[in-house]
This record gives structure tokens, C-alpha cells and sequence, in this order.
């Protein structure tokens, strides 16, 4: 078991509205709301805790409404090491009618203040010791820069923490400069933080011999039903899931990121980590939400997934 | 200043998202979002505690979600005599566009059973002593039978209490004939009541004293900015209101129902009454939500109300 660190610098309390059918600018009426607290180090967080790890979970929260994450945070035995900002966490809502069509409404987060960031890497320098690694993931808050998030990434990395990053665009570009130990963008991701469009195994092998070379260990590259490429020193895998019936893909980027932090912390051989981070990920599409509520679906889902060598060109 | 007690069966959490513009079916942003404690027995409580009474709120309340309820009755100092009851309180959700459109969105509240109607019956056997009078407003949830709703009025009746009422539909119907002390419909919730269709001065004059013969005291029915008719033992009278830049007309009618019951417990003058009352109403519309928040613009607005004797045909 490891005990590891999430940062969710911009969570979000999402809601999802079941109804039959949106009509704008009318009474409509739904058939069921879902709250719950979200954003993508606490879904990562919660993976990991399914597998049996210790968690502290950290980063900025509205403090006019902490209820959710309150509760989150004490039903699954997370350490709370969360700077609590003014205002509000940002909502996001998703409006799901009966024939598939979703509508979202994606909310402003608090501004979040230089004494807040300063609060969080004072934080972070007192609990980081202990920590096995430390999952930095989602957007950047507004408030934040790139160049502060690039300074927090460096901090993390001199406290002796592995820093597995999951961000896109200018927070993703700012981070790779800072050599994380390991990322996990999808192509789209990697192909707009590289300002190229990376799209097949050559490019991306080539990417990943670039950003090895910056410092970053291990390249994950997640391509939705495609599957994985993992890129490492002597090392470039792809697994392929088994086909699924897909309900939600939420939380399925966050399932492999946990995945594979299991796997490479757990010190199991590599072909197993992608194996069975291909099939968390695979089970998080199968279900409304994510996480490992099957452990036998779970074994199904990874006797199912192909993993082979990479065939570089 | 009197002792009230407000009754609000069915509460919702509004939230209230300002965005651009909203295109279903696609990925929106909001510029903000308000959430905040609702119910039309809720609102009433609130006005009559800027009036400077002393409030009591009851009904149902969904355990999974009470913060931010818990949160108004400790500033606004209610007593707490809500029924929890196992699920969320319904969400109410209202998108409003910067062009002026509005989508609601209306939740389904929890299914309340019998032995929380049991336990709303006994708690306001408990409670009732001391208070003056009783609002009871708004919809029934999902379980309550307008049976019930008829039983649980005659009970309030019986324990001493002025019962004012505030609904429509078949909680209306049920209501009338328990011969509560003021109704206050809206012309259409009465047309709907009575089974005919819309009514004008003569026909509402028949019907109030068709109500005042099964021992209904006050009958106040109103017609949004055409003003307010109010029809009593030997009274019949009429106001109207000043004209106001409509802002949102959420709250107004609970206003007016608080400002009735504000002059009527405190023995004012039947024509002060219905001026105050029609000005706090007016008052509501102007804001984005509702109460008290100026004294001289309330003044400024009674000032602008005229009541008149009702012209009986």
C-alpha cells in the first residue's frame, strides 16, 4: 500500500439532471438530480483508494460550500489537506435527456488569491513528507498562472515526490518543463501541448524519446476505445480494452491515471500495470460514475485486454 | 409583534445560472451561479421576519441536503421544526439567458411516508401552543394526499391557530372546505379551484362570500400588477399598485401574503394593511429576490399604492 498525494487545483460539484426532454426558455421538469463533489485528483484519489492506498487529498476549495467534499472526504478516510478559499466551488451541470443528448453548464470557480497559493505550498512542504508520489490533475483555477503551477511542480518534485501530471494546454505545456516523473495526456492533449498534430505510434514514440529526455520517466497516452501507449525508458506497450457497452466515460482518464500509479508503485511488472489500468479504465465506462465496485468484472475486464509491444516504424 | 409559524411541505434549493446564452445539445459556460433555500412557506417567514416577528418553520426537509436551510434558519434565527425525511430536497433549477430567457428546470422532491406525516402531526401538536397564526403554502410532496392536507389543516385549526393558506390545484380544493382563516389565490388558482373559468369583481365578490359562509375570514386574491382584491365580513376593498420596473416577480405573492398577515396581527387599519402589503409585494419585483432590504423605498411605495372600495356590481 502507498500512500499518496492528489491536488485537484479547480474541483467542481457536479450535477447531473435526468430528464425527458430539455425545452429552452420553458418549465421543464426532471426526473432526477445527482450531486457530488468532482474534479479529476479526487476522482484519481478515489481509484486509488479502491485499490487499497492512503490517500490525502489537497488543493483549493470554495469555502461558502464545502458539504460534499466534507462528506467525501470522511466516507472514503481522506486525509483533508484542502486550502479553503472565499466563494463558491464552481458547479457543473449536465443536463442528460432520455435520448442521449447532454447539455452542460460548466460554472466559474473563486478567484484564487496569491495568499491562498502561498497557503497551499506552505501546506504542501508540511505534509508532503511520507508521501510516496503526488497526482497533480485538472485545470488551473482562476488566479493561478502557468508559472506559478510550473514553480508548484518543481516544489513538489524537490520535496522527493514522484509528480504524475494530468492537465492540458498552457498548464500542461508550463508543467512539462519541469520534467513531471510521469503524464498521462490524451492525444488530443499531448498534440496541442506539443503544438504538432501527434497522431500516429511513430510521432508518438518520438514525443515520448523528446520528453524522456526533458526528464519525464513514463508516457502514458490514452486514445479513448483505442487504448494505451506506454512510453518508457526500454519500454513502449500498447494495450487495447475489450469492447464495452459504454454508459458514461467519466472518471475514465482518471481510472487509467490510477491504474498505472498502482501498478508502478506496487513495483508490478509492467506489462501487468498496463493490463490492469487498461481495465480500470475499460469498468469506469461500463458505469454511471467510476471506481472499482466489481473486483470480479474487474478480472474479466483484464483477461480481456491485449498488451504487446509497440511496433515503432 | 406576533409569533408565526410557517409551514412549507415541499421546499427546493433554487439555483439560479446567469450565462450568455444556453444551446442544448452542447458544452456552455456559465457567468454565475446562486444557489439558495426556497419555498413559498420559507419566503413568507423570511418577510415576516423583516417585519420584526418571531418565526417557526416546519414541513419536510431531505436529509442528504439541508445545509444550506440549516444555514438560513440559523441568520435569520427561525426555530427549526422541519420533519427530515430520508433522500434530497428537490433542486429547482433556473437558467436565465442575458437576452431575458428563462428554462426551469423543477426537481422531484423525496417521497415522504406515512410515519414523517405522523411525525409532522405530532411535532405540531408540540409546537403549535404560543404561536398566532400558521402560513401554510406551497405545493405537496410526492405521498402527501390532499386527504392528509385537509386533515393536517383541520388539526392546525383545532390546536387554536389562524391558518393562513397558500396553494392551488387539489391541496387548494381540499384546503377550502376546512374553512381556513385567509386564502390568498392568484385569479387563475382560483378560477382553477372553483371549476370557473376567469373571474371578474362581481363573480370573485360572489365567490368570497360563498367562502366567507364555510368560514373562510379573508379572502385576498391577486392579479399581479393589476393589483390585489381583498373581501371580508362587510369589506371589500381594492389596491393597486404603483408602477415598477419589473425585475423578478419571484417572491411577490408570499410578500403580499406576509404583509397581510403582518397588518392583520398587528390590528392595523384594514386600508393600511392592504397598502403595506401591496407595496412590500411591489417591492419584491423590483429586486432580484425578495424582503424588506429599504424602509424609505417601501414608504415610497405605499405612498404609491391607491385602495379604493371594490365596486360590487
Amino acid at each position: 500500500m502507498a500512500k499518496i498525494l492528489t491536488l485537484t487545483l479547480n474541483p467542481a460539484l457536479d450535477l447531473t439532471v435526468q430528464m425527458a426532454h430539455l425545452e429552452a426558455g420553458q418549465v421543464n421538469r426532471s426526473d432526477a438530480m445527482h450531486t457530488h463533489a468532482a474534479g479529476k485528483g479526487l476522482n484519481v484519489a478515489q481509484v486509488l483508494a479502491d485499490l487499497g492506498h492512503q490517500l490525502t487529498v489537497s488543493g483549493f476549495l470554495g469555502e461558502n460550500n464545502p458539504q460534499a467534499f466534507d462528506a467525501l472526504f470522511a466516507q472514503r478516510g481522506f486525509v483533508d489537506a484542502f486550502i479553503r478559499v472565499p466563494g463558491d466551488t464552481r458547479s457543473n451541470i449536465k443536463l442528460a435527456e432520455s435520448d442521449g443528448r447532454i447539455t452542460d453548464i460548466n460554472g466559474l470557480g473563486p478567484e484564487v488569491s496569491e495568499a491562498a497559493q502561498q497557503a497551499l505550498l506552505e501546506r504542501l512542504e508540511q505534509i508532503a513528507p511520507g508521501h510516496d508520489a503526488v497526482v497533480v490533475a485538472g485545470s488551473l483555477p482562476r488566479g493561478v498562472s502557468p508559472e506559478w503551477f510550473q514553480a508548484l511542480l518543481l516544489r513538489l518534485k524537490s520535496l522527493g515526490l514522484k509528480v504524475a501530471l494530468d492537465t492540458s494546454g498552457a498548464a500542461l505545456r508550463a508543467g512539462l518543463t519541469t520534467g513531471p516523473w510521469l503524464i498521462k495526456p490524451n492525444t488530443e492533449e499531448l498534440a496541442d501541448a506539443l503544438g504538432s498534430p501527434v497522431l500516429g505510434v511513430a510521432v508518438q514514440a518520438e514525443a515520448a524519446r523528446l520528453l524522456q529526455a526533458q526528464g519525464v520517466e513514463h508516457v502514458v497516452i490514452s486514445h479513448g476505445a483505442e487504448g494505451v501507449n506506454w512510453f518508457s525508458a526500454g519500454l513502449s506497450l500498447q494495450a487495447q480494452p475489450p469492447k464495452v457497452s459504454v454508459v458514461s466515460t467519466v472518471g475514465a482518464g482518471d481510472s487509467l491515471l490510477a491504474g498505472m500509479l498502482h501498478g508502478l508503485l506496487s513495483a508490478q511488472p509492467f506489462e501487468q500495470t498496463l493490463r490492469t489500468a487498461t481495465a480500470i479504465a475499460a469498468m469506469a465506462v461500463t458505469q454511471i460514475g467510476f471506481g472499482i465496485s466489481d473486483r470480479a468484472q474487474l478480472a474479466r475486464l483484464e483477461q480481456g485486454v491485449r498488451v504487446h509491444p509497440l511496433l515503432e516504424q
